[in-house]
């Protein structure tokens, strides 16, 4: 399946036909953000921003789309409309593996209102995935300390959605994938061990290591599990790891994927030790995650290398993000989307969110959100508690959404997995650990303009009963 | 992202490599299966399997792969034996859409070691998650009765995981989708309503709706939550339907997506049939899944259309589906993987599966696992319990598992998501209820032929320490 336009819901055509039937014309502005962190955490990693922009360069209906279109009952003059659809608006974005938080917008869309409706379906899936997943891995670097992690998930990812959660994983601080074509695709280092299929498909496990080792000198990793991991499967390693050092080779490592890893590892970690392979690493899978890794790590299992598959790229146990893409407005009057939980009514305008730190550049536990045309903000008020205030210019306040694309042409260049991954560990050392451990993570806090929150409550008024 | 042989873990490149090197010609099957029903229930839906077929037959590294593989280090000769990489084995499965149960085969891939496990991860990938989700769908079915089931997930789904996600959401029961290009390529009917944005960009919501009906004479649904539901968003509806109904046009129906679901449904339809608008459907949406519209049935909401998004195309809670890949016979010798839980041991040989009928053609509650070479089989033993067995003659009983690929042609004809979706309901109705309940269901059984079990037991001792 390649991305075309028709990559959306039925209702955002339906819509835009209307749209087209009645003001061609109108500007909308949307605003891309989800409501709570996943994992119950105290933040989220937000990526998917470069696919995205990648993809709404060339965004087009195919000529298969505009057939089904046509049989679905969608008409003529409007067909020739979408044959000529490109999106050609604004995007402002904050950066991609930056920190984030639930209730500002990380993303705007400014563009005609067909366009930035056809396109919400697209960058919703896009970014609401890459986001959650990017967030897990986060997590479970956060565990794994100094442990290296491996993805290898692919074969239990939601279809060919792994390819991305392979990217995501990377920017969240996995070291490398197992998986070859999101590796080759977005430069991701690859890597990978052997199945129990190789041994079994010997008649012995010994022969097995032996012929494997011959092909990896250097990279040989050996799963020692098969048949019985201390009786069978590390012997017969450590039989093999003495020949590769007779011929000059040298064992990676072994790995353990069943039984108690904590157990299993340490006695695995004397053995080794013991044949003087004290530096064979141990490798470890079976259903990780960062609360597995973090008891692993409190036993003090020596483990080196963490393979994390099914709970990394499926974002268990939440498994999706619940990003919304709201109207917030529409031919420069702003518009609001109501609810009975005020939380969840939506902020009018363009907007713009500042980032406040303290002395020591350290993120201070609060976003700032103002409307954008506003010049200077003192001022910053609690969303719903007229008791709570915070002058805003005793911080260091930088801004959060910048433009990135201007009339459908992306106007910041291309940054690499590699480069992102980077950028968000650098801005997670910003964030004090209190937001980042696993129960009850300290809250980061939403501040509003005077201007916004006044404009907002004359908002909810009008559309009051 | 197009899918190619790439579309792997690099293991199987890495031990493929091996193999070449060492025994080019090995010869395996590998079963297909799961441990675990998902979602605590009773029973799976097989999908994926068309998927897997049409992918398989011109699967192929591209030019790119071959230079990025190049460059990992794998040597010319096999890299040229990659370059003309082809599937060419054989697939023994069970019809797609079927009923399935774990720890039996569900698919047979007999092919050349070096095939068979660079496919692994591709046919893992596609059969686990459309299991999953044509799961999820068929319990969503179960509960909604004879209710519509939209599906509406694609803003949530795992990026493009989405489009698979809709395909096995409508073998699963669903009646249509919001999914424009899942609903183009599968030819599953697609459908849709309206977003609050559209309500949003509007001055007021009765001219919304106004617009929305002219261009959609007989399939509007107007949703009437966007400010507030009973004071003005039903009100403007019935307006709306009566102005529809003076031009000769209906309103098909109303969507509520917020508040309590069954409160709200129950006044809109008293106000409705006040309004003498008792054909106007009541579409209801918002994290539902089966077990609230459990609760909204017995509650006696009036629903008509269920809209279900995040919880059924992420496979929520489980998100994933535990299905393996075992290696079960090397040329032509049985293969075994131990474990210390004897449920987690694999099956050895090349496998048939019969399922047993009762006198009415229900399931009677029992597969029955044989060596394929068996001709007579009389006796199904429980695999672990000796003093458990079952004639087998007393039944009639079918083989499960069809030969659908030969030399890596397919051999079935291509079936529709819509004949597969009903070939799954027929099955459905032969699985006894209390298989299908939500707590506790029953536990359908395993058999083994007598043959079958003494030989697995003859390995166990080979490789018992």
């Amino acid at each position: 399946m390649n991305i075309t336009a028709a990559y959306t819901d039925l209702y955002q055509i339906t819509m835009a036909q209307v749209y087209f039937g009645t003001k061609p014309d109108g500007r909308a502005v949307f605003d891309y953000y989800f409501r709570h962190n996943p994992f119950e955490g105290g933040y989220s990693i937000f990526a998917g921003l470069e696919d995205v922009l990648e993809i709404l360069e060339t965004l087009e209906f195919s000529s298969s789309d505009i057939s089904y279109l046509k049989q679905k009952g969608f008409k003529n003059d409007f067909l020739d409309y979408l044959k000529n659809f490109r999106f050609k608006g604004n995007i402002y974005s904050t950066n991609e593996g930056d920190v984030v938080f639930p209730n500002r917008p990380i993303l705007q869309v400014e563009a005609n209102i067909m366009e930035a409706q056809i396109i919400e379906t697209l960058l919703l899936n896009i970014l609401n995935f890459q986001t959650l997943i990017a967030t897990k891995a986060s997590r479970i670097k956060y565990s794994a300390k100094n442990g290296i992690l491996l993805d290898m998930g692919l074969r239990r990812a939601h279809a060919t959605g792994g390819y991305y959660a392979s990217r995501a994983a990377a920017i969240g601080g996995f070291d490398s994938t197992s998986n070859v074509k999101a590796a080759e695709d977005y430069d991701i280092p690859s890597t990978g061990t052997m199945a129990h299929s190789f041994i079994q498909s010997y008649e012995d496990e010994l022969q097995a290591f032996r012929d494997f080792a011959k092909m990896r000198p250097k990279n040989c990793v050996l799963l020692i599990d098969t048949y019985n991991t201390l009786k069978s499967g590390l012997p017969n390693a450590i039989t093999v790891a003495k020949e590769m050092e007779e011929r000059g080779d040298k064992l990676l490592g072994i790995r353990l994927d069943s039984g108690d890893l904590a157990y299993l590892s340490k006695k695995t970690r004397v053995l080794l030790d013991e044949a003087n392979l004290k530096d064979v690493k141990i490798v470890v899978s079976n259903q990780l995650d960062e609360y597995v890794i973090k008891s692993l790590k409190e036993q003090g299992a020596p483990i080196d290398i963490y393979g994390v598959g099914t709970n990394l790229v499926t974002g268990k146990p939440d498994a999706s993000l619940d990003g919304v893409y709201k109207l917030s407005e529409y031919n420069n009057t702003p518009r609001i989307k109501l609810s009975e939980n005020i939380i969840k009514t939506s902020l009018p305008f363009k907007k713009q969110v500042y980032r406040m730190l303290d002395d020591n550049n350290m993120f201070y536990g609060a976003d700032a959100i103002t409307i954008s045309s506003e010049d200077q903000v003192a001022l910053m008020e609690h969303p719903f508690d007229t008791t709570k205030s915070l002058e805003l210019n005793s911080y260091k306040h930088e801004p959060l959404l910048k433009q990135v694309m201007k009339d459908g042409k992306r106007i910041i260049s291309p940054r690499t997995v590699t480069e992102i991954a980077e950028y968000s560990q650098s801005r997670l050392k910003q964030l004090p650990d209190e937001y980042k451990r696993f129960q009850n993570p300290h809250i980061y806090k939403i501040g509003l303009s005077s201007q916004l929150k006044k404009e907002r409550d004359i908002l909810i008024n009008k559309h009051k009963y």
